[in-house]
């Protein structure tokens, strides 16, 4: 008998769940010490961050292992639905971290310019984005199907916070030609916040995946505007 | 017997990949009809490839319900693999799709303003992008291992040929700040199009994946340097 290394089904999608949640958790973790690397304008903490999203990305891997694993000993149609979400998740979290680094990547060559207002407008945003993503990752471990979808309707608070922030960096750079170069590194850190946003909403739909199949999910409204609106 | 509905695994194998690279070719198809709008200032041109974007996200629906379906009839390593490979590509696509989507998007935008030289380079850069995904999903097709690794080494010109728009852009927004709004779309349009070469290297490791399976890819030069770089 081999119980004592063959370690059960269960066993093992119980682990394959508590990863992605750690890989979740790293990432949520990477965006706050992100932005407030943004904040303190510290550059040797911002090449910690950037060094950190190598352990997601291996996280990632590692659980792309397991799924592989798992599906080969012929999982039932709900196991099989959880390790699909699982590598779907897993995937969703591994570009949160990419974010993340991005973040603390531009916040380097944002200090090598005067420091901008709007840099506490981006701290907001990003605030909102950390929620997003511990709430999701609840919903996730609970199977909490309407925690996921409030994650989905907040969405919208981000994209409207980001277009916000968005139209104020344009102005100030119309206004102020030496802050372009600061400001353009704002605007693709905004962008990766709200891009983070879109990951927390594919996982709060990857939750409803788990829990009702193929079920149809309701409409969510969209409110980043930013790439349509003449305004801009 | 039900010979005539049930059909081979193979059968079904073969619809996957199929389906996949049909996605591809959609996507591929969609950033071309993008960089064309772009030129041709046709926003009503443009409204079609946004909408075009749904059926690629319908199609990676198909994918992974085949998936699931593949992966139930308890699958060999081999071909966990393909089904493992095709979800992943189905999804780096979906992406490719939405980029695309977003430059016809955005070419709306740019379409309020006088017309700007770069629209050749980000066409140039954008050309790139779809030779890359082309070749991309013909080594995915064919197993091509060695075309994977020249579509990964490639990526490096694409990223240089980003950083030069990129730097060229902020030079020209900084000489007129009239064309702030424009060259922003511009800068967008030219990051989702990096991002494009990103997801099209991403297939070539998974085509990797698929026929080293856990072996490690060879190291790859990076060279889009514009979110660290000080002179920017």
């Amino acid at each position: 008998m081999h119980d004592h290394i063959v370690k059960s089904y269960d066993d093992e999608q119980r682990r394959l769940l508590d990863e992605t949640l750690r890989m979740g958790e790293m990432a949520a973790s990477q965006l706050e010490a992100a932005l407030d690397v943004v904040q303190r304008r510290d550059d040797k903490a911002a090449e910690r961050i950037i060094a950190n999203d190598e352990a997601i990305d291996a996280l990632e891997q590692e659980i792309s292992h397991d799924v592989m694993k798992l599906a080969l000993r012929g999982p039932m149609a709900r196991d099989l639905r959880e390790i699909l979400a699982a590598i779907r998740v897993a995937s969703d979290i591994e570009r949160v971290g990419d974010y993340a680094a991005n973040v603390a990547k531009r916040s380097t060559a944002l200090n090598l310019s005067p420091p901008l207002p709007h840099v506490a407008g981006l701290h907001a945003l990003g605030t909102l984005a950390v929620k997003q993503l511990r709430d999701v990752l609840s919903a996730y471990r609970d199977n909490d199907i309407e925690l996921a979808q409030k994650v989905r309707a907040r969405d919208a608070e981000i994209d409207t916070a980001y277009t916000g922030l968005f139209r104020e960096l344009l102005t100030y750079m119309m206004e102020d030609a030496r802050s372009i170069t600061a400001c353009t590194h704002l605007l693709f850190m905004a962008k990766n916040i709200e891009r983070i946003g879109d990951h927390a909403t594919n996982i709060a739909e990857n939750v409803w995946f788990l829990v009702k199949g193929e079920e149809l999910l309701p409409p969510r409204e969209k409110r980043d505007d930013t790439n349509t609106t003449g305004a801009l």
